[in-house]
C-alpha cells in the first residue's frame, strides 16, 4: 500500500501521462472522470488521481511505466459492465483507471485459420460481427454484448450462452498481448491450436481481473458460421427431469446442441407479468422449461428432423411434458426473448438476492432441492428466481422476498442468504462464481471457501508477478 | 543446485522414504532403478539416488517432504513414454525419480457430469475404457496410449489425433490434485465447467513438465459416445489444396469432423514399402492424401451421406482428385493403420531428423513450401517425411538423408537442419514444440526463440511456486 503521492509527484506523474498519450487522453476533471468511478449497477464508487485512456498497446506500457516510476496502482477497465466491482478503484491506493476503450482495433481476420486478432477495447457485438462477415461464428455471446469489450470478457473469463459447446472466453482465446506490471509488452499473440513451450501465461492472465498485468490484444477462434440454428421449448416437471433431457440430447445431438437453459415457472411468470407482448408458450403453466438450442452445419430442415427425434425419445420416456419446435427464424427468437427477459424482468419486479453459482450437472438437481428447502425454513415464503445454464452447470440463483413484502428491506437478510447458498454450493463441489469473477465483491467470500494452499499459491504468483501490488489492487486476491 | 547428500543425510532421507512408502517401493539397487532412468527411446540416461514408487497421493506428498527436508531434487515420472527427456534426470543435481505408475485408480465416473476422476498414473487406454463401459467417450488419442499416463499426458499437455475437435489435454481438464514443490497437498479436484473463482493454477500445473509439483490426479471431460465413425481417403495434389479441403469439410461437418491428418506420398510409400500387407488404396499414386474421419451422433449412414456431400462439393471445385469412403468398421480401420504405421515404417528406415511443430493453419502451405526448398538448397536430395494434424496445424515434419546415404551419418547435419526448420517456424509465428514439450530436448532451442519477457516471466513463476529448485530440474525453463 502507498501513501498520496505530494502534489509535485502528482504533477510528474500527469505531465508523463499527458506526454505520452496526448493531453484529452488524461481525464483529471469530476465530470469527466464520473463515468468511470462507478460501476453499472451503482454499488461501487471509487476514487482515481486521473482516468487514462490510451490509444496504442505501446501508449498503455508507457502509462504502466508511469503509474510504476510513481507507485501509483493501476485500474483496467473495459466496457463497465462487470457486475463486481472488478473494474472500480478500492479506496486501499492512490490509483488510476485505465480505459482501455480506445484501445479497439479488429487488427486480423484470418478465415484459413479460423482466428481473429483483436485489441482489448473492442465490443464483443464488433468481434461476433467481424466474424459474421467472414462466414464465421465468434460464439461467445452474453447479455452485455453490445457495449462489454473484448477485454474485460477475457480478465473474467466471461461465460454467457454457448459455453456448453464452445466454452468460456478462456477456450476461446489461443494467444494474448500484455503489457506486465513493470511497463514491458509480452507478445503472446499466437494463433495456433498446439504449442507445449513453456508455462501457461496466457491462462494465467485470462481470469485474473487486472491484477497480474493489462491485456492489450488477444488472438480468439473463429468457428465456421453454422447453416441454421433451431430452439426449442420443452416443460419438464424438475430440474432432475431437465438433466435427463440434457443427457438425452447430448446424446442425439452431440456437438450440435449449443444451447441449454432452464428457466422455472417463477421466472417466466415475471417474464410475462413485465413483458406482456412476450407470450408463454404453452397451454399450461408448467415448473420447470427448457430452452435448447441446436446449431447445424447441414440444414434448418435437418436441425428440426433431430429436434422431432429427440423429443419423440424423451417423450416415450417420460421426460418431458410438452414440447414445441420453432418453426421460423423468427420464432426462434421469440423463444430466447423469453430467455433473455428474466433478468430484466427480474429488475422491473424489484431487488432480490443474486447467486452466480455452478455445480456439477450431476448434482444440480440435489443442490436446488436442498437450497430450497434450507431457504424456506430460514426465510419462509422467499420466492426463488432460478434459471441459467443448465448445461455447464451454471445457475443464476436468485431469492426474492415473499410476495409483498418490501424487496429493499428483504436485501437486509443478504448476508445470511448468502451463507446458505454459498455453505451449500460448497458442500456441492461447486463454485461461488461461476462467470461472473470475484472482483470487489466476493473476494472476502472466496478466502473463506478456497483451501490455504490454493490461497497461498495465489498469493505467490501476485508477488511474483506483480511485486509492487500496484495492479488492480483489492480485488481477486 | 544442491552438493550430493553425505552418507549420514542419504541414510537419514532413504530411512524417512522407507517408513513413509514401505522398502520394496523404494529402489536402490541397479537392476531395479536403470528402466526408470533412461528413456524409451534411449536418448537419455541420468542417474538417482532412488526410485519412489508412492501408491497414494498422502504417501507423494511425505516423499516430496522428505526430498524437501534434504534438498533433493525430484524427477517425476508417469509411462516413461515421453519424447524429450522430461521424464530422466539430468546432471545437475542430486535425483530421485517419482514414478507415479502405482497411483492409478479410476476414483469416480460421473456419467452425467461427463467427468471421470482419475489418479495420475492410470494408464490412458484404461481411462478411455473406463469411459467407454458408461458409453462415454475420452478423446485423448495418441500412439502411446497403451503405456503412457493420464499424469504425463497432463504435464506434457499431449495432443494427438483427436484435437481438432476436442482440444489437447489441457481442454480435457477440469481440475487437478497436485503435491507442492513443498510436500503440501492441493486439493483442485472440481468438476465444473464455469468457475471463476481466482487465478488459473490448474493451467499453470499443465504443461510444466512436473517443474512446478507433481500432479496426482486429475478430473476430466467425458462426451457421449457418438454413434458412428467414419472414415475417408481424400487424395490431393498439395498442402494447399489439403487446406482448402479442411475449410469445406469444416463448412459441411462443422463439429462432425474430428481427424484430419496429412500423408505426403513419401510417407505412404514408406508405409507400403514395410508393411506390404497395408494396401495403397488408390489407383495410382497422389502427392498427398488426407485421412478425414467423422463423429456422428445419428448413425453410420448420415456420417456417409454427410462425406458424399462433402466430397462433390470438393470434386466440384477441383480440390480433390479421387476419394475412398470407408463402407465398413474394418475399412475405417485399415484406412487409420496406414497414418498409424508412418512413424513405425520411419523406425524400420532409418533414423531420420524429426521436428514436431504448428504453424497457423493458414500459412502450412507456404511453410511447408518455402522451408522444403531451403532444406533442398542446403542438404540437396534431403527426402521430407510430412505428416501430421493438419486441422490444428502441427505438422511431423522429419528429414531423411537423400536415397541411399547413410541414416546414421546423416545425424550430423542434425543442428544445421534444426536451426533452418525452427527458424522458418519461427518467421511463420508458429511452435518448435507443438505437442511433445521442452524437457531436456528443446529447452535450450526454447530460450533462443522466446521473449526475454516471457521468458522472465517464467522464471519468477518456477522461483514463486518450487523456490529451493527441486521439481524436475534442468527441464522447460
Amino acid at each position: 500500500m502507498t501513501q498520496a503521492p505530494t502534489d509535485a509527484r502528482l504533477h510528474s506523474f500527469l505531465s508523463l501521462c499527458r506526454a505520452a498519450l496526448g493531453p484529452t487522453h488524461v481525464l483529471t476533471e469530476a465530470e469527466d472522470t464520473a463515468a468511470y468511478l462507478t460501476d453499472w449497477r451503482r454499488r461501487y464508487t471509487g476514487e482515481a488521481l486521473a482516468v487514462l485512456l490510451p490509444g496504442t498497446t505501446e501508449e498503455v506500457a508507457a502509462a504502466v511505466r508511469a503509474c510504476h516510476a510513481h507507485q501509483i496502482a493501476i485500474v483496467p477497465q473495459g466496457g463497465n459492465t462487470g457486475l463486481c466491482g472488478g473494474a472500480t478503484p478500492d479506496a486501499s491506493q492512490p490509483s488510476v483507471v485505465l480505459s482501455l476503450k480506445r484501445l479497439n482495433r479488429i487488427r486480423q481476420v484470418d478465415p484459413l485459420n479460423n482466428t481473429i486478432t483483436v485489441e482489448a477495447g473492442a465490443i464483443l457485438q464488433q468481434v461476433q460481427q467481424a466474424a459474421s462477415e467472414h462466414d464465421r461464428l465468434f460464439p461467445l455471446s452474453l447479455a452485455a454484448e453490445g457495449s462489454c469489450t473484448i477485454g474485460g470478457n477475457l480478465a473474467t473469463n466471461a461465460g454467457g450462452t454457448g459455453v456448453l459447446r464452445y466454452g468460456n472466453t478462456r477456450e476461446l482465446c489461443l494467444g494474448l498481448e500484455v503489457v506486465t506490471a513493470s511497463g514491458e509488452v509480452w507478445n503472446g499473440l499466437r494463433g495456433l491450436r498446439k504449442d507445449n513451450t513453456g508455462y501457461d501465461l496466457r491462462d494465467l492472465f485470462i481470469g485474473a481481473e487486472g491484477t497480474l498485468g493489462v491485456i492489450t490484444a488477444a488472438v480468439m477462434k473463429l468457428y465456421p458460421a453454422p447453416r441454421a440454428r433451431v430452439t426449442a421449448l420443452a416443460a419438464v416437471e424438475d430440474p432432475r427431469a431437465a438433466l435427463a433431457l440434457l443427457a438425452l440430447a447430448q446424446r442425439h445431438a452431440g456437438a450440435m446442441l449449443t444451447g441449454f437453459e432452464l428457466m422455472s415457472a417463477m421466472c417466466l411468470a415475471l417474464v410475462t407479468r413485465h413483458y406482456p407482448q412476450l407470450r408463454y408458450p404453452f397451454h399450461r403453466p408448467h415448473p420447470q422449461v427448457v430452452l435448447l438450442e441446436l446449431s447445424d452445419s447441414e440444414s434448418a430442415e435437418h436441425a428440426r428432423a433431430t429436434f422431432e427425434t429427440l423429443m419423440e425419445a424423451a417423450f416415450e420416456a417420460g421426460i418431458v411434458a410438452d414440447a414445441v419446435v420453432a418453426e421460423s427464424v423468427q420464432q426462434s427468437r421469440d423463444f430466447w426473448n423469453l430467455r433473455e427477459h428474466i433478468p430484466l424482468a427480474q429488475v422491473e419486479e424489484g431487488k432480490n438476492i443474486k447467486h452466480d453459482i455452478a455445480v456439477p450437472i450431476s448434482r444440480i438437481g440435489d443442490f436446488i432441492a436442498s437450497t430450497d428447502a434450507q431457504l424456506q425454513a430460514a426465510f419462509p415464503g422467499v420466492r426463488m428466481v432460478t434459471f441459467g445454464h443448465l448445461g455447464d452447470g451454471n445457475l443464476h440463483y436468485n431469492v426474492s422476498p415473499p410476495a409483498g413484502q418490501d424487496h429493499d428491506a428483504f436485501l437486509a437478510h443478504q448476508d445470511a442468504i448468502n451463507r446458505i447458498v454459498h455453505d451449500s454450493v460448497h458442500a456441492h463441489g461447486g463454485s461461488i462464481s461461476a462467470e461472473h469473477g470475484l472482483g470487489q465483491l466476493k473476494r472476502e467470500e472466496n478466502r473463506r471457501y478456497k483451501s490455504e494452499v490454493e490461497l497461498a499459491m495465489m498469493r505467490a504468483i501476485k508477488q511474483a508477478l506483480d511485486p509492487l501490488g500496484l495492479m488492480n489492487p483489492g480485488k481477486v486476491v
